[in-house]
């Protein structure tokens, strides 16, 4: 057997469903390998960025690792962005570079870099496999590095000759997922003190808080206790709509963040880290808090939020209250102009049961978040580590992941074009991706960060570099271009029109929403 | 007067003429000062793989380098695959990357990575500019390391305050650019010994001893000594055409490399490094020189080429010869089927004179190189770290250096869609690129590798990730996505007429070449 086949053996032994695709030469092997036994569905990717985003998605639906398969040190430089994305959404990836064979590294060829180098700062967890012999025990090693609660990036290096040489066959080793940590019993005891005790106090969430177990209990504790909920800025994933308990996320706008957590005294983080600003700025804090407010850091990433959450509601009597639940409330459809309002107001009429939306619309988010907050049950998943271009990629993984779901990418066009290769996956998959291209025309952020930095008007550097116009990006032409197909709004009636149409239509579709 | 300032004024007091920008947040007082004085051109990129495969293109053109603009770690990781292009290429170029506020650095925001780390594998020299204080000297001193010999990757880290801070105005700090180190007395003298001496010698070029001056050097030895001349398989820059000497690369293939190689006794580096294997394969070797050749290091990257090329045409007696020159050789233009063939056949007798030609094309390259030998002097630029995704940024670069030259992009379609966004920069900024798609829906590349690693057929995962039809990209709809012209050819007589119409076009212009 050789290391490979060693490789994909115990792929399979453990689950991993999927293997997102960039090979090159010394990744043939591992390739073929993949043919030898059936058991992990390969999807092939245009560009690196692609597959670790997508991987990431699968990873946020299914709350396994898929695998990618990338070549040497520039395939995964082209994968680190969205890897940066996966590493702050905490979930459970694993990220298998090939490398030249061990014996050719000290000649320098070309396409010879410092995988390991590259690798660690995006990743919880990096190893370079020696030899075959050593596959099966370090790709067990990986995949529990990656299951290590919360989930972290874990990269494998493949040299190809630990690839391609033979070694007696071995068994494949099942992985026992680490449980997470218990909650920090003096933290949640303090915790439940200062909800019991009247001050303002705020639940910030993330991880498995922001699940419709987790925000049902928080909805419970702030019903008896006052505390006020959020979920984190950039959330993994919170479960939400018609039937479980709303929550708000706390704002990116620095301003705004500040003001949501002005008067504070508390701030019980479950799941989440401390609130902090996305930015530096001049004479203004990094920390979002207000001053002297405690923080209660009752279950950091990787403990469990679940339990903690439960105990809060115990201490706080609220175990057996009933939720504060959302009834259904779906607006009427938009008339009028197109704006991140009036596709926001259609969205949330029109989206179906299941759907998992996939949010990157930056400044246009919030005006899709809030009318969702009716709408019938679905998903949310968010930029986490604010590199963009990782809409696309992440609602292939998501719908590789939940192929009787549709995922909606609500996607801002500075950003949707860092990976819009994504498209061609999504065409070659049959993915069930709804995209919507808010086409403002312009880095909106930067514009507005501008501002919000004191410049009062714009050069002409300034202007050109954040503006996306001249020429206009024409968004349906790009998606026919990779087989998937399209139309463009103007309007909010044409957008209804297509938005029916795309629910309705079997595979990938994008709107380009000219705002 | 702050940082961001001091700056551009000493970009421009160095003669810096372009910024390939990719700027956020932490970047904008820089793109300001940008405006606060005029002397650079900022040219805006959707994809910062563009922005450093732009400013590569533009150091090969002028020998200078030009500045990059990124945004913290995950836009630095997005430019490190044509950084690493540019690294193995030895061009001089400025990255400059934009960070957090030092005092923001320690609250982990979502975007705070370790950027320094990721920097160093893909540069010469990395540099955190600690205060507005430093601007002035850390700058310049980067400045300086982009034009140390023969040309490396200087990595420029520009915390945001370090950025925005008042400091007290200096005059900018004008570089001395480093000289080249003189060659290797001592190898010169053995390797003129072996060329006079009658055993087979390859002489083996890159750097400046593949411009035309190098080459009519190497000509003049070569037809003294009987000495084979080949330039680097990634050679940075080979001048050629008409009226040039004209000199072969060393094959990408290991078995035609070897072949290549064959019997020489002695190896003669002069600004190229040891000849070894693209890739390590199983039973082939590493150094492709053939056992007891002798390599004789004349001139290392860095040494000044050009004087290791006249010291050895001294010691050879071979100063005043006539080179032997390459006469214009038109071919007809092509008929019949579209192929790789029929591509360069009409190409060579298109060409315009001073064309700059960027390839990419990996399988179909050699069917270009070769019928363009005796084409209207021309330039060609090759991809020479291997990362794929180079082409389109290379191009876009070069056309900015030169905007009185047409360059030429023989484009891999596979390669193509790792950088495409390129296209809509060169639409921007009226970029006189024709880009040739060779568009045979495949990673040829990789299914010729998988022939050459043994494996007799391929199975369904490894079909589906070597082949990217399915559906087929159609490049015309995806350059017209981004505002540059295109049309699709499907026969000689086709493309023949779009090269023409390409070659007359002003602006960019794409051609989808169906083989």
């Amino acid at each position: 057997m050789i290391g490979a086949e060693i490789l994909v053996k115990t792929l399979i032994a453990n689950g991993v469903g999927a293997c997102f695709a960039n090979p090159g030469t010394s990744e043939l092997h591992a390739l073929a390998a993949f043919d030898s036994m059936p058991g992990v569905r390969c999807v092939p990717t245009l560009f690196e960025g692609v597959a670790t985003g997508a991987a990431d998605g699968y990873a946020r639906m299914t709350g396994t690792p898929a695998a990618t398969l990338l070549h040497l040190g520039p395939g995964l430089a082209n994968g680190l962005a969205n890897l940066h994305n996966a590493r702050r959404a905490r979930v459970p990836l694993l990220n298998i570079v090939g490398d030249h064979a061990t014996w050719h590294r000290s000649f320098d060829a070309p396409l010879t870099s410092d995988v390991e180098a590259l690798a660690a700062p995006m990743s919880g967890w990096v190893r370079t496999v020696p030899d075959a012999a050593s596959v099966a025990r370090d790709t067990a090693d990986a995949i529990r590095a990656a299951l290590t609660p919360p989930g972290q990036v874990a990269t494998l290096i493949l040299p190809s000759n630990s690839s391609w040489d033979e070694t007696p066959a071995v068994e494949p080793i099942v992985v026992e997922p680490p449980a997470p940590a218990a909650p920090d019993a003096g933290a949640t005891r303090k915790a439940a003190e200062a909800l019991r005790g009247g001050a303002r106090v705020v639940l910030l969430l993330n991880g498995a808080a922001t699940s419709a177990a987790g925000l049902t209990l928080a909805g419970r504790i702030a019903a008896k206790t006052g505390a006020k909920v959020f979920a984190h800025t950039g959330a993994t994933r919170i479960e939400r709509g018609a039937g479980r308990v709303a929550v708000e996320r706390l704002p990116y706008p620095i301003d705004l963040a500040i003001a949501a957590l002005a008067g504070a005294k508390h701030v019980v983080l479950i799941g989440a880290t401390e609130p902090v600003a996305f930015f530096g700025y001049p004479g203004k804090p990094s920390r979002l808090t207000p001053d002297g407010c405690r923080i209660h850091d009752v279950a950091p990433p990787g403990a469990d939020a679940l339990a903690a959450l439960r105990q809060l509601a115990e201490e706080v009597g609220a175990a057996g209250d009933a939720e504060p639940t959302q009834s259904l409330a779906l607006p009427g459809l938009a008339t009028g102009a197109l704006n991140a309002d009036s596709i926001g107001q259609s969205l949330a009429a029109l989206l179906p049961e299941g759907a998992v939306v996939v949010d990157e619309a930056l400044t246009s988010s919030t005006m899709a978040y809030t009318p969702c907050t009716g709408a019938r049950p679905h998903d949310w998943l968010t930029i986490t580590g604010g590199s963009i271009g990782i809409g696309m990629p992440l609602a292939l993984g998501a719908a590789i992941a939940c192929p009787d779901r549709k995922v909606v990418n609500l996607q801002a066009d500075g950003s949707g074009m860092y990976t819009l290769q994504a498209l061609w996956s999504q065409a070659r998959e049959g993915a069930e991706v709804v995209t919507i291209v808010f086409a403002n025309r312009r880095y909106g952020i930067l514009q507005w960060e501008l501002g919000n930095l004191g410049f009062k008007e714009m050069g002409e550097n300034a202007r050109n570099c954040t503006d996306i116009g001249r020429p206009d990006l024409n968004w349906v032409s790009l998606a026919r271009g990779m087989g998937v197909e399209a139309g463009q709004a103007t309007d909010a009636d044409s957008f209804n029109r297509l938005l029916k149409a795309a629910f309705a239509h079997k595979g990938p579709f994008l709107i380009e929403a000219v705002i």
